[in-house]
């Protein structure tokens, strides 16, 4: 059973692996790009992976053979263990719980060799529809307080299989940096009773420069003090604090704006590794105590995706401090991406 | 100028490049290790150099000229800018500033092939004694809110040359990472009366299982909550909040704490790379309106060094929530480094 563990001085949680942990000799070889050899996220591989836990599949297939379009599974190597209680405890000065939640995988494609940017929409619109299915659903495990949405592309961006995939893990706490958004977030609300996203996005609008692109109500902009270049926050125009909602005209509208935004970046930065990753409100459902700020949650959060190209390395200096030198001024990154041409 | 910039929703400054803004193609491109070309840092390119801020050098010998062991030289291109005023203002919704700091270079040695590690001992604490004589001094600029000493070994963990160098960047706000330990720690004290970090280390050393060396009164601990294979914490085990007031003898002990821990990562990691940063308390001599902590600040920050080998990829997950999957458990950690023999 992997162990989370509180930093006190961060006041952060960390997983650790207590179970195969690593030996100084296993990071000698740092995730080597697999290169043509097996994949068992390919379709005809079904059942070298753990048992499916839903797929769009076509009209007379059953689960674990081949005729998916997108197929879920559970991670085989999960960084948190679906089975168990969380038996938090205390030693001295620590905090400790198991290490409950889910960690799934979307296998976004049957086909070994293709960018989510170049999917098809209606393919890309099925993607985006398992995003929210399974969000909904892991939302019901009322263990979760949180479930989180990412991609990761290239092995810079830590993808360890090329098979274009998404992951889902669902924690049994509020991740830091999700609690400091919500704090934020409150806190304006408190001031001012408008959502804090909804006034960025509309200044952004005004000011008009760090507007990447436009799509059927969602918008996709360079953050004003964005850590990374070329970095990208896209958000429905209209408030809403949950992603679990959102209609399928609305996921057809987000499905759009995410292929343009990613195509855009592929042609302009040459296909570059980048994370992307789904920000929506915790689970309100959770056995947990509730935190004050849920109940004005529905007003002050706004669900929205980040994505990072990973272009530089990040240091000392970022991991001392937490704040960040971009070298590419958003305005410039925003009007690079706007002039890419596409066909 | 380059500018500070706020992100209102993450509550954190980014420092954002406005005059050579990296375009796409500068990216393609991505830091290579230069290979047994010109470098600037090597005894005899003094004049290659901004002109030099202070070293250590041999009688007679002249700033500027070959002669020395340690060399604080400004960084040819800083990530902030040493004149200027602040001139802090607002734009709707966004707060920004100039990018007004300091950011030096600290050559550990004329040579260019010496790792850290393998420093002589005089020689280490020597780069020792720079680190606080760069801090101490930086810090009568009152507009310098901290100064942040960090360390980048190997183009994994971001160095852009492999001559030995450590870096400083004195930074005109708080850092978020810092104001949040400051903060963890002042909430501690305010409810018992204790250091946070006095209390870790001595259940640390009672438990022992988490210690990795030490010496003359500074120990290094595999944190309990690491964050990442292999992270290593050091502080004096004596209570104090300010690296700049450790004495000959303490910067002795250091230099030997630290050189050993180096040279036991060293050897059970294969050279691995790593970044390493201190935290030391922030400039109370600074004009800016003094947060409450300041007035409890000598009793409850305690100065470390963290050091973090680059052995696994920071992926979506981590950027997504700011919580982290560490595959090997501290406690063994600690037991492969402790077992490794130094000769």
């Amino acid at each position: 059973m992997p162990e989370l563990r509180h930093d006190p001085i961060q006041r952060r949680w960390v997983i650790i692996a207590t179970e195969r942990g690593r030996r100084p000799s296993d990071f000698a070889k740092l995730e080597p790009e697999q290169a043509g050899g097996f994949c068992p996220f390919c379709e005809g591989n079904e059942e070298k992976t753990p048992p499916e836990i839903t797929a769009f599949r076509r009209q007379g297939t059953s689960a674990n053979t081949p005729g998916w379009d997108v197929r879920v599974v559970a991670n085989k190597f999960p960084a948190l263990r679906i089975e168990g209680d969380l038996d938090r405890s205390g030693k001295g000065i620590y905090d400790k719980m198991n290490g409950i939640g889910a960690h799934e995988v979307i296998i976004e494609s049957p086909h070994h060799e293709i960018n989510l940017a170049n999917q098809p929409l209606d393919q890309f619109q099925k993607i985006m529809k398992v995003y929210q299915l399974r969000l909904k659903d892991l939302m019901n495990d009322l263990r979760f307080r949180y479930v989180l949405i990412f991609k990761n592309q290239g092995v810079t961006a830590g993808a360890s299989l090329s098979h274009p995939h998404t992951q889902i893990i669902a924690t049994p706490v509020t991740p830091r940096t999700v609690a400091m958004e919500l704090d934020a977030a409150r806190n304006y609300y408190d001031l001012k009773e408008r959502c804090l996203f909804c006034d960025i996005i509309k200044q952004d609008m005004e000011d008009g420069d760090r507007i990447i692109a436009q799509v059927d109500g969602m918008v996709a902009i360079a953050p004003f003090a964005s850590r990374f270049p070329f970095e990208v926050f896209i958000a429905p125009l209209e408030h809403s604090h949950d992603f679990g909602v959102l209609s399928d005209d609305g996921l057809a509208a987000l499905s759009k704006c995410l292929k343009e935004v990613l195509t855009r970046l592929n042609l302009a930065l040459n296909d570059p590794p980048y994370n992307f990753m789904l920000h929506t409100a915790p689970n309100t459902k959770s056995k947990a105590r509730r935190p004050s700020y849920w109940s004005t949650l529905p007003n002050d959060f706004h669900w929205h995706f980040e994505i990072i190209p990973r272009l530089v390395r990040t240091a000392g200096f970022e991991w001392g401090t937490g704040f960040y030198i971009n070298p590419t001024p958003p305005e410039d990154a925003a009007n690079y991406l706007r002039q890419i041409e596409i066909k």
